[in-house]
C-alpha cells in the first residue's frame, strides 16, 4: 500500500462524553491502564503504511494529549486543535495537512485520508486496507454493520410514524477513507449549518463532491465506546486477547522440567499459544523481545528451592530493562514447589517486595506455591488446579494480588 | 398496576445466536453463572403487578429450559414451543393465553401484554410501568433509544444511497407493550410474509390495527445482548451493582472490633452501602435473611485467634442453609488478625475445605490475613491494604482463588 499511496488519518478526538454521565472524557478513560485513546492511537501506528496520524484535541485537553503522546512513544502522532463541533474538528484536522497548523512538525498532503473515531480502538489493519483500496478506487468509501435494532421514525407527538425496513439498512460506522480532495472540497463547499449540525462524513461527500462512498462491511469489534458499559467490554476484549499467548520458563533441574512439562500439557487445552522454555534459552533482554514482539504478556516461571525466586527474579529484571515500552502488563507466575519431605521452608517473602518494585514498571508479579506429593494422581490433580489458578490471573489481571503467595493442592 | 389491569410477559428465547459466531444460543449462555435468559426471567417476575410470563422456545431446548425454570425457581414462568420465525414464535406466545397451548398451567388473558427479548437482563420495573401505561393509553407502546450510529441506505451496487437524518430516528428497543387485543389481532390479520421476514411488533400494530405506539425512551441499559462481548459486559453490570453493599460481621472481642472499625471507615469511601454488624447479631437464617433482601451479597468476617475461623463457619453455613435460593454467588472474606508476638500459628488450613463445601451452595470464601502490628500507622496502612483486597474480591467473584490464604501487610 505504502508504495503506491500516501495514507494518513484524522482522528477526532474532541469529544466531551456527555453519554457517559459526565466525568472524564471517554477518550481519556483508562482501559487497562491507559487512556483509550492511546489504545486507538497504537491501533493506527501498528499499520505500517501509515504515513500521519492527526488527532484533533479540545484546546482544554491539548496537555493531557501531549503527555499521553510523550508517555506512550506515539511516534506518528500529530497535534491539532478541535472546534467546536466534529465536522469542524475533522475540518481542522484536513486543514493541518495543508498549512502548518499543527501544532508540532510540518506533515505532508496524503492521497488518501482515512478518518476514524477515536473510541474505536479495536481497528484492524485489514479494514483500514478495505477501505483505502476503495477509497482510491471511488472516492469515498467507509465501514458498515447490519442493524441491530429496528430503527424507527418519530412523528411530533412522540408516537411511531413508521419503521424502516432493517434489510435496506446499515448502521454507519468508521473507519472511512477520502481521496483527500474529495472530502477536503466537500468542506470547503459545506455550509455553517452543516459544520455545526452534521455529523456523517459519507454524506458531505455526496453532496458536495458528488461522490457516492462505497459501503464496507466491517467487524463487530468496530463498535464505537459509546456508554460506560462500553469501557467494560474494551477491558474485557483486551484481557480476552491477552490471554491467548503463555511462555513457560523452567530451571533445568529435573522437578522444575517434569512440573514444567505437566503445566503446559494441562494449559494447552485452555489457551491457544503455550510455548515452554528452559531459562538457560532467556538470559537477554534481545531474547525476550523477540518473546514480546510475538505479543507474549503472560509467563510462568518455575523455581526451584535452592534458587528460592532467582528465576522470577531474573525474568521480572530482563521484563523491566527491556526497553520496550509494554502495551499492556505483563502477567508472570512465579511457581514454587512444595515436597512433604522438604526440611526447612522456602523463604518467600522477598516476593512481596519484589512484585511492588515489578509493578512500577507495569510486570505484575504472583507466586503459586505447587504441593508436590509422592502420589502421581495427586500430583496431577494439583496441576489440574495450578493451571485453574494460572488461568484465573491471566485473565483477571488484577494489579492488587500481586505478591500475593496462592498455593494448589492440600498439605 | 395489579388492581387495575392483568399484565403479562410474552419472552420469545428460540433465536439461535447466529451472530455469537455459531455454539451456544446466547440466551443460555452463562452470565455469572447462571444463564442469561435466568437473568431476564428474575427480572420480569421481581415486578409484583406481572401475572404470568410466558416464554417462548426451540422445540430443541424444551427440556434445558424447564431444567433452568426448575433450578432457579421461576415460578411465574410457563413455556411455549416457538415457530421458525420471530413473529410465529410471539404469535404462539401469545396464543397460549387463549387456547391451552402451554406446557404447563392454564393461562389468563391479560389485558396488556409486555413483549420484551431473552437477552435483554437489565429491564427494571420504572420502564415497564411506564410502557404499560402508554399501552393503556394508546393500544401501544414500546422503548427507544437514540441512535449510536448514523443509519444510511445502501443502493444495489453497495454504495451509499442516502444517509438518514440521526435526530429524527430512533432505534427500537424492548420492551413493547400491547393491549392483548391489539397485537393478537394484528398477528391474526398479518401477512404470511410478515411472519416470516418481519421482526417488529410496533409495525404490526401500526399496519393491521391502526394503533400508532407511544415511544418510551427508555435508559441505556436495555441494549440487547447481541454479540460476545456483550456477554462481558452483562457480567460487568451486575458485578458493579454488586460491589455496592458490603456487611461487615466482627467476633465480639476488642482487636476484631477494631479491625471491623478501621475497615468500615476505609471500605466506606469504596463501596456505597457498608453495615457493620456484631456476630451476635447475626445468629439465624432468619436475620441473615433480612441482609440478603437488602441485596447484600458480600461479607465480612472478622474472627479472632481463640476462635479460629468460627465465626467464618457460622456464617457460611447461615448462608448455605438460608433457603434462599440467591440469585448470585455470595462473597465471604474471612479475615484473621497476626499479631507479632503471638505464640504458634493459626491453623487456616481447614479453610480450603470449609470453602469447597460453601461453594457448592455458591458461597465464595477467601480468607485474609491482616499483620496487625503495634504501630498504630503502620496498622492503617495494613488496612487500608486489607480493603483492597476486599474490593478486588468483591468485584472479581472468581471462583478459582475460593480458599486461598491472602495477607495484607509484611511480616
Amino acid at each position: 500500500m505504502a508504495e503506491v499511496l500516501r495514507v494518513s488519518v484524522v482522528l477526532p478526538a474532541g469529544g466531551t462524553g456527555e453519554r457517559m454521565g459526565g466525568g472524564t472524557p471517554k477518550q481519556y478513560c483508562p482501559v487497562l491502564g491507559r487512556a483509550l485513546i492511546s489504545r486507538t492511537m497504537e491501533a493506527m501506528e501498528r499499520v505500517s503504511w501509515i504515513s500521519d496520524v492527526v488527532v484533533v484535541v479540545a484546546p482544554e485537553s491539548v496537555d493531557l494529549m501531549k503527555f499521553i503522546v510523550h508517555q506512550y512513544g506515539h511516534r506518528r502522532v500529530s497535534l491539532v486543535e478541535g472546534g467546536p463541533t466534529r465536522h469542524r474538528s475533522i475540518f481542522n484536522g484536513l486543514r493541518a495537512f495543508l498549512e502548518d497548523h499543527s501544532l508540532g512538525r510540518a506533515l505532508q498532503k496524503p492521497e488518501v485520508v482515512i478518518i476514524h473515531d477515536a473510541v474505536r480502538p479495536f481497528v484492524e489493519e485489514d479494514v483500514l486496507q478495505q477501505i483505502t483500496r476503495a477509497a482510491k478506487e471511488n472516492g469515498a468509501a467507509g465501514a458498515v454493520r447490519p442493524l441491530v435494532s429496528t430503527v424507527i421514525a418519530s412523528s411530533s407527538d412522540g408516537c411511531l410514524d413508521h419503521s424502516l425496513e432493517r434489510s435496506k439498512h446499515r448502521a454507519s460506522e468508521m473507519p472511512q477513507a477520502f481521496l483527500f480532495d474529495v472530502i477536503y472540497n466537500a468542506y470547503l463547499q459545506c455550509t455553517d449549518y452543516d459544520l455545526d449540525f452534521g455529523t456523517e462524513c459519507l454524506h458531505l461527500a455526496l453532496e458536495y463532491s458528488k461522490v457516492r462512498a462505497k459501503l464496507v462491511e466491517g467487524p463487530p469489534d468496530l463498535w464505537k465506546v459509546t456508554y460506560k458499559r462500553d469501557l467494560y467490554t474494551a477491558e474485557s476484549i483486551i484481557k480476552e486477547r491477552l490471554a491467548k499467548h503463555l511462555c513457560i520458563i523452567t530451571h533445568n533441574k529435573e522437578d522444575a522440567i517434569q512440573i514444567g512439562f505437566l503445566l503446559h500439557e494441562s494449559l494447552k487445552s485452555q489457551i491457544k499459544n503455550v510455548k515452554a522454555i528452559s531459562s538457560s534459552m532467556c538470559k537477554t533482554a534481545h531474547e525476550l523481545q523477540g518473546i514480546l514482539l510475538g505479543q507474549c504478556y503472560n509467563f510462568v516461571c518455575i523455581n526451584v528451592k535452592e534458587s528460592d525466586f532467582e528465576e522470577t527474579q531474573k525474568l521480572t529484571s530482563l521484563l523491566q530493562s527491556s526497553g520496550i515500552c509494554p502495551s499492556y502488563p505483563s502477567v508472570v507466575v512465579s511457581v514454587h514447589l512444595d515436597f512433604p519431605e522438604q526440611s526447612g521452608t522456602q523463604d518467600l517473602s522477598g516476593i512481596r517486595d519484589l512484585a511492588k518494585e515489578a509493578q512500577k514498571a507495569d510486570v505484575l508479579v504472583y507466586s503459586l506455591l505447587i504441593r508436590f506429593p509422592k502420589d502421581e494422581v495427586q500430583l496431577q490433580e494439583n496441576v489440574r488446579e495450578a493451571s485453574s489458578i494460572i488461568m484465573a490471573l491471566i485473565k483477571d489481571r488484577n494489579p492488587v494480588l500481586t505478591g500475593q503467595i496462592l498455593v494448589a493442592g492440600k498439605k
